[in-house]
């Protein structure tokens, strides 16, 4: 693409007198010729050999090669290097896939080798399921939905379009529930239910999402999931939520749209986590608690300012001690008189 | 089932002047004629389009459906469905399955697509092993055990009767364990042992049993495990042992039979925790740590009611900050007079 | 081995009147006839029916069984465990693997079972890749690799000689960084960096390395990793590190060299481990910290010393608040005088 063109579907402001092809998106530090990049505050700026550089629009350094003004210069060279960058579009069918025969509509692009897929899928247009994913019976894949190699998608799961889903992650599996029965141990709850992943959706690396146990399992349309994450039955996650690595989230809790949660965050069960709310990394939330919108931190966790007053307090223990200390000193003395 | 088999099932008191034929569980806010549900307390009940419900025995409330008496109504509803929703069976060798041919005895009903066994295993009656699935050499599988899609078998690991091995689980990697060679860096040390799950055990998906350094992990029968747990090298888990999601256990600890671990709990190394204890999530049991009976919360772990009087402590603080304040002021003014 | 090669081998100095041929490693308490074993300390010999013992140089107790006297006794015995117990090395190309034809140099001396690999591939000699891993394209391994089955390294990932990598790890997953774009939600920051892997590395089973978002993200040579872990994209790990299970890095965060972390460790973006540091099991790093040489614990990370003194503190909360009422209760008296 042609500096011209980037401006005008970024719908930046050109500052520049050439009109070099660009190839690829780069950092600034490393970035060559044909390459663009980005910075986030003119003071970032430094010299660098890209043919590009997207700035914020109150950006007024003189400077001698090609600039492009926008609101957001991340969010315009994320979506510039989306467009730069468009993933190899595998196609066809490997010979070595074995689909099962009953099937109501099969129409994805891609499906690699050892994939299995079981009875009555229906998998859409655009769609590409890589290398060892196995697919149970009944699942439901939407347009343009990639599913990344040893990916493991159990029955009766239905997911969206544009999701990816990477390598490794285990989607409906049994949840986990079981009723003790005395000495015996335990039996098994009804782990029956589904899983609906609605469009847009992003799931890391080896994540676990479990099925309902009777009910559903839902991800809201435009959540992004890192890897390494444990989703139990029956959580309800809403729109555009966003879940760092190695987060827990107990059965039956509710998160609301818009919410961002940090890496290794434990949820207990029913809890519910309020739209807009931010949590962060390593926090524990009991269950049944509801986390209102505001940033939370801890265990148990608490809103933000609180927490920090509360790790002040902490640390100023021994102060405090050698204070109470000193008074039982003086109290001793008057005392005495 | 008609009702009054299901009541005879669970040897329960009928209520009921109808004997409808009952199809499948379900939850009750959303089940439908042919389907039986449960309430755990009276108060619970509402109306419900449910063709039978199983309700505690001190249930005197007058309803216009049929209801089925027991003393546990969960227990009863999973017992229940557990014969209503048996899970299909799948049986067979498929064809691109490859199997060693210095076989011991491999009797499994189901070998699904991509499945690889080594040589000199040994798997019963009834056992399933699903697509992509690796089995190493040397293996033993009991009976009626279903091992999902993508789990990875190591050599020489023994896994019992009736255990379900969700996808993605990795058994029998080797133990993280090295020794420093000076500036040299890591040796590692040997991890050549190996584990035993005995019978009824429930494995997570993706999650990690390493085998033993020298001697053997063992995971006791009856035991559940949730996913994306850690189980290290050595380490022996009792009977009817319950262990949520993301908790992680160090070398060599033992956790005596019937313990409740929460989720995302760190153990450290060579720590024990005493049979029947229940241990709540995120806490962190120091290496070498005895865990008594009873209930534990916390990092380094403490019984939940200490836990709660600490934490209650911290979060009075500031009163307490503020208490010494003022006596510092009244002091400094009797000496003054 | 005769136990006198295997003194030769340790440069230990041997005590031993018989030199019986030695098979296999064991454990002090179930070693037999033909194996060998170690004691770290002489107070911790005891009857054994090993053949041989490697005990420390300052030994001095009188056995009638064959020693052999070294500076390290673990550390010569994992030595010689990697001699008598070197893994079965299996060779061939399974005929139902998948080699994309346009190659550089494929010349692993083992590839199994349901193995794909991606197009440009360099692959050594001794490279052995297990059932069911897929690796994309452009992708180089080094000599005398071992990957374990089901796992997936992405397109243009490097991995160096001499490493392992356990079963079910993704190495270049997409790294996990959006821009949040409005109500519109959030587009992906371009994930198109890649990873190095060097020499001597071992990574545990289910373990997610996520490639650099624009530059590379990277694993230090001799760097052990356990299972479960998660390393974020750009994160660069030094050499000789040590990271236990399930502990979370993110993005952009500098391990340097000979460092120890713990498990289940927390670590924020952008921060800094200085070299040699070590950091206790479920602490938590704060963004962009700094954290120098020492031992480390708690969350937020701080010095060992100061984290007991702290906890000491917190247990002493009660009697101080008892000591204070007890203050304000004498104060109130001298007030009324």
């Amino acid at each position: 693409m042609k500096i011209t063109e980037i401006a005008d579907f970024l719908a930046g402001k050109l500052i520049a007198n050439d009109d070099t092809e660009i190839l690829r998106v780069a950092a600034i530090d490393t970035a060559q010729k044909g390459e663009i990049t980005f910075i986030e505050k003119a003071e970032t700026l430094f010299n660098t050999n890209a043919s590009c550089i997207i700035v914020p629009q109150n950006f007024d350094i003189k400077v001698s090669f090609p600039l492009i003004c926008v609101e957001n210069p991340k969010l315009a060279f994320a979506k510039i290097a989306a467009k730069l960058h468009s993933p190899e579009l595998r196609s066809g069918r490997h010979e070595t896939a074995i689909i099962a025969s009953h099937q109501q509509d099969i129409r994805a692009d891609f499906i690699g080798a050892f994939v299995s897929i079981g009875e009555n899928c229906n998998l859409s247009e655009g769609t590409r399921i890589y290398e060892n994913v196995k697919i149970g019976n009944g699942t439901k894949i939407g347009r343009n939905t990639i599913i990344y190699p040893n990916c493991v998608i159990y029955d009766s799961v239905s997911i969206g379009d544009n999701c990816v889903i990477h390598a490794g992650a285990v989607i409906g599996a049994d949840g986990f529930g079981f009723v003790r029965d005395g000495a015996e141990g335990y039996v098994k709850f009804p782990q029956i239910g589904t899983i609906f992943i609605e469009d847009n959706v992003e799931i890391g690396a080896n994540t676990c999402i479990d099925r309902g146990a009777l009910g559903e399992t839902r991800i809201g349309a435009g959540t992004k999931i890192d890897n390494l994450v444990q989703i139990a039955h029956n959580v309800r996650i809403g729109k555009r939520v966003v879940i760092a690595a190695q987060t827990g989230i107990s059965g039956s809790t509710i998160i609301e749209d818009d919410c961002v949660i940090g890496g290794q965050v434990g949820m207990g069960d029913h809890a519910t986590v309020k739209s807009g709310a931010v949590i962060g990394s390593q926090a524990g939330v009991l269950p049944g608690k509801i986390v209102r919108s505001g940033v939370w931190w801890g265990t148990p966790v608490q809103p933000l300012d609180q927490y920090k007053r509360q790790n002040a307090m902490i640390k100023g223990l021994e102060r405090l001690r050698n204070e109470v200390s000193e008074l039982k000193r003086q109290i001793a003395e008057l005392l005495k008189k």
